[in-house]
Formats: structure tokens, C-alpha cells, sequence
């Protein structure tokens, strides 16, 4: 069935042979589990970036939204990529820097220059 | 005198001859200016990360807080260093996919799998 | 006393016979724990929109935040209130959907269309 | 072609002529687009619960997370599908209520009650 | 009438002979108005703590949540209760740190101490 | 070697003879490690602002973001350095007053009043 067929995709797609929580969770409703997983699966193949790069970014995501599951998910899911201590401890850095500077533009109200407007093209 | 020296510290480490208003306006504060940019400064260059990942991934925490001062500044950073349209497209689509799951997991309370425990790392 | 009358409010309001974690923990502060209470029953008593919707709504903000408690205690009311597994899995699919589209919006930096302004009435 | 029949679908889909802002940023990458409108299509028809409640949901979660774009135009969505100034006002009183108890429980640090496990099932 | 025993109140209170734009909008719907002012009221209200260490507390949450209207309005406010150009420095300085330190406990998934548990308190 | 001058001078400068989870995690990267404590020492040390207010606002950010390891350990150190019960309580009930506040605003959307732009200074 539906169900079924996204398992399997999940697993080939990935070289496992288990599904994790998130997929087991959301089968309750075929509909969301499908388009969930076609998003993930489009999103997160290789392209303009590669996968690894994708995996670290998802990290820089859910480490700043604090979501456990997610970081966790994510994190083995670099390794299994081929993140080595170095890199997490780089991504880390960058996250904490990140969402320090976030804070301190927000806190002092810092306005954007003319030099950023529109992705620095002018 | 103290600023002068970060200021021109800024300007040499981006070959540019202007300082943007988040520097400006720390300014105010010579320890926090000084501790910050040596901060930015030690985490963006380049690494086990290259410069230009490390600005994409401060484009996706920027993006997940809201921060309206940094994803400006970090585009128009990740451009200069070589992002195109369709890294920064790819970007984008990973920040909001993983922003999606985000919630789904915790909405969810999705339970962490024995296999994502510690990394990944058994 | 002051923080019997709120269980007891709490009890009868809800039909139950006991009271849950977060008020105990609020009640070391009784001034906090009955303006809570009363801000709570108030919000959440019907009105312009049935308490089912409200407690749907208070699920979308708790999985937004990644308050593990929140979502599980709202979970539970709303269930209790007559939230099916389809409408709960509509209100995670538009949670999901929300997230996504509000990073990407806030990454793309898209300026507000007129017609949006003021709530879409000109 | 690709871009026209996502806009095409947009303004049928809405009964209207034009198309917001949010879509045409998506349009400089198609792919994105297309899965992004087709995500938010299926997820905003009315199911389990009808399309009002829906737009409601979408206001809960932008002005949680403080998405200007988002919040004004999901706010015209549901004005435009019946929201009234009272159902608003109820909406923003339960929004800001969830997010100071969410806030709450989490620094006082409050376990999840048994009876509230497993969404209230046992 | 009931809106304007509000606005005279937060006159009376403030000591200033106008009213912000926050409470305008909330009086849309008097009872928010009035449940939000005496809930504002009362918090910021001299007690355990006083009152310019409860307006860089308020600080401290807009600045983290990214809320434009509210960094603005409490640093007016802090402003006009004493808070000098250092102490707004030290503020910032400590909700940057927090930020970054949140998501690197979040991201390398720091256990609790059993030291820390329960506030410290064995 | 390093990373034992940095235990030895967290151990130092808070009077323990232990080191919490957060500084052992992050000892897989010495540089990391060092920056961060670096921060976290100078900007915690009384200055302008007591360094039990320091705390307090330390508390305010990590409960608004939902990081539990940073509520459970800043709160011992709040405790550790004087705060009341009463105290706590009242920190708790204006983070949880300024997340409902700013979710209003944002939702509200709600401008910015001329006399509190520039921190209120004209």
C-alpha cells in the first residue's frame, strides 16, 4: 500500500534497512507522510549544494529552533555523510556566532545599509 | 585608538573601505565591538568549512530567527564569495524544509531512535 | 486558601479531579498562579470561537515554540474536546506548512504586498 | 510555461487576478515554486477542518514567530474568508496567552503529567 | 467609558499624558485591552525585583524573540527609568551570549548536571 | 595543556571544584572551548549590571527559548548567587508577560510610536 511504497523509497533512497520515528509517526496520514517525504528526499539530493552541506545546514536549523529530535537525526545523518569532529565543531561555532549576532542587530535595532539592500546586487 | 584598530582590522580582512552599521553601532561599547568581531572573525574564516558554507549556514539561522538586519548582510556576504541563484534557491528550500519538520517533530513528540543517540555513533 | 479556590476553579472548570503539573508549580507564587489561571479560563472559555479551535490554535503556537509540555498537555485537552486523528494530523500538516513559508518569506526578504496591508481591508 | 501555470493555478484556486509577492520571489527557481504552492494548496483546502480555522492556524504560528510578510497576509486570507474583528481579537488573545505559558512551563521546568502522555490516550 | 479608565490608568501610572500604539490597537476588543494593561501593571510593578531591572528583562525576551515594536518601547522605557548607555551595553552583551550559548547546549545536546537539577537545590 | 587552563579557571572564578556538562562538550574543540568561556567569563562579571542580574536576564533568554540545559544550569547560578523564591517568581511572570506582549505586537502588527524610536531619546 501507499504506506509501504514511501517505506521502501525511504530506505532505498537512504541504503538502510529501518525507517526512523518521524516517518513511523507521521504514517498515520498517508497523504502528509508522502508529500513530507517527496519534499525531504527533492530537497535534500544533491545539487547546487551537496548533500553533505544540506545535512549541515538542517543542524544549523534545528539547533537554533532547539528541536532534539532533529538535531539528533540530522547530526548522524552528517556523520554518516562524512562530518568529522572538526566540521560539527565549525558548524557549531557558526551557529552560536549566528544566533549571538542575531540578537545583538535585533536588541540594538541596527539598520540595514544601502551596501546589503537587495542581496548586495545593485 | 581602540575602534580605529577594529574598524581598520574589518576593512583589511574584507578588502572593502567601508564598515557596516552593525560594527557602528557596537561601537559604542569598545569590549563588546572588539570581543565581537574577533569572534566573527575566527569563526568565518576559512576551515575544516569553507568561507562560503560557513556564510550559507549563517543565512540559515538568520532566516529561522527572523533577523532581518542578518540575512541581508550574510546574502549579500555568501553572493560576494560566489553564492549563484540556485545555491541560494537550494539554501532557501532546505532552511524552510527543515524549519517544516522542525515542528512536525516536536508537534509530533516524535521519540529520538537507539540508532540517532550520541551522533549516530554506537 | 487562596490556592485551594484556584484548584478548585481549575477542578470545576474542567470537570476533573485533579490538577495538573503546571499550576502546582505555579502556586509557590499565588498572585502568579491565580492571574494565570483567570487570563487561562478566560481565553480559552468559548466565544467567537469554540474551545476545540482554541486549543488547536494553542497546539500550533506550543509545536512552533517546541514546548514539550504545551504540546503535550493541549494535545490531550484537544483530544479530549473532540480533536479526531484527521483534524489533528490538518493542524500539524498547516503547522508544518506555516513554518516553511514563514523562513522562506523572511530569507527572500519579500516586501508586503499592498493589498495585504491593514489585514487585506483598504 | 512552468512559472504561468503555478500562477495560472494561484489565481483560480483564490478567485482572484493577481499574485502576491511571496510567489514571485519563489519563481526565480521553479521547482521551488511548484512544490511550495502545491504543498500549500493541498494543505489550506478545506478537510477535517475548514479553511477559516486554517488561516487562523497560519496567523498563530507567523505572529509566533514574528513574520511580518506572513502575518499580513494570511490576516487578509482570513478576513477575506469571514474572519471578524471579535474572532481576531479571541485568536490574538490565545496566541498571546500560549506563548506566555509556553514560556512558562518552560523556566520552571515543568514535567509532563502522566495522564497528559501520549496525547491523553492510555 | 471602560477603554478610557484604561488609558487613564496607563497615564496615571506612567506619569505622561499619552498613550502608545500597543494599547490603542488591543482596544479593538476591551477585555484583552484590560486583562493585558492590569497583567503589565502588575509584573512590572516594584517588588522582589525594581522595576529597571524588570524593563531590561522585558529587553532581554524582545531583542531574543526579534520583536521590533517591543525593543523599542521597553528601551525607551528602561531609558526613561535610568538604564545608562553601559548598562544597555552589558544587557545586550549577556542576551548575545545567551543566544549563542542556547543553541551550542542545544546543538551539542548537553545533558543536565545532576548539580543543576531541580534549580540547584538538593 | 589547554583545555585543563581553561577547567582550572572556570573552577577558579566559581569558587568549585568541578566542571558542568556544557565545558566538557564543548572541550572536543580546545579553540571553541576557550572563546567561549572567555565570553562567558567577561561578560558575566559585574560591571554596570550585578552579576545576580546578570543571571536573571541569562534565565529571561533561555526560557524564552525553550533551552532546557541553559534554564536548569543558569538558574542554579542565579540561586547560587542570592535569588529569592520571590525573586524567581518574578522573573518568571515578566518573561512570560513579554512573550505574550510581543506576540500581540507582532500579530497586531502594531507600529512603532514616533516617541520611542531611537531609545526614546529625541
Amino acid at each position: 500500500e501507499e504506506i509501504k511504497l514511501v517505506y521502501d523509497d525511504i530506505m532505498a533512497t537512504r541504503g538502510t534497512n529501518w525507517v526512523n520515528n518521524f516517518w513511523k509517526v507521521l504514517a498515520t496520514q498517508p497523504v502528509l507522510l508522502k508529500r513530507t517525504w517527496e519534499g525531504v528526499k527533492s530537497v535534500m539530493a544533491d545539487g547546487a549544494l551537496d548533500s553533505l552541506t544540506k545535512e549541515m545546514i538542517y543542524i544549523a536549523v534545528s539547533a537554533t529552533n532547539g528541536c532534539n529530535y532533529c538535531t539528533n537525526s540530522h547530526t548522524a545523518g552528517a556523520r554518516s555523510k562524512g562530518m568529522t569532529d572538526d566540521m560539527f565543531a565549525e558548524l557549531m561555532a557558526i551557529v552560536g556566532m549566528a544566533n549571538q549576532t542575531n540578537s545583538l542587530a535585533d536588541g540594538f535595532q541596527v539598520e540595514v545599509d544601502m551596501q546589503f539592500k537587495n542581496g548586495g546586487r545593485r
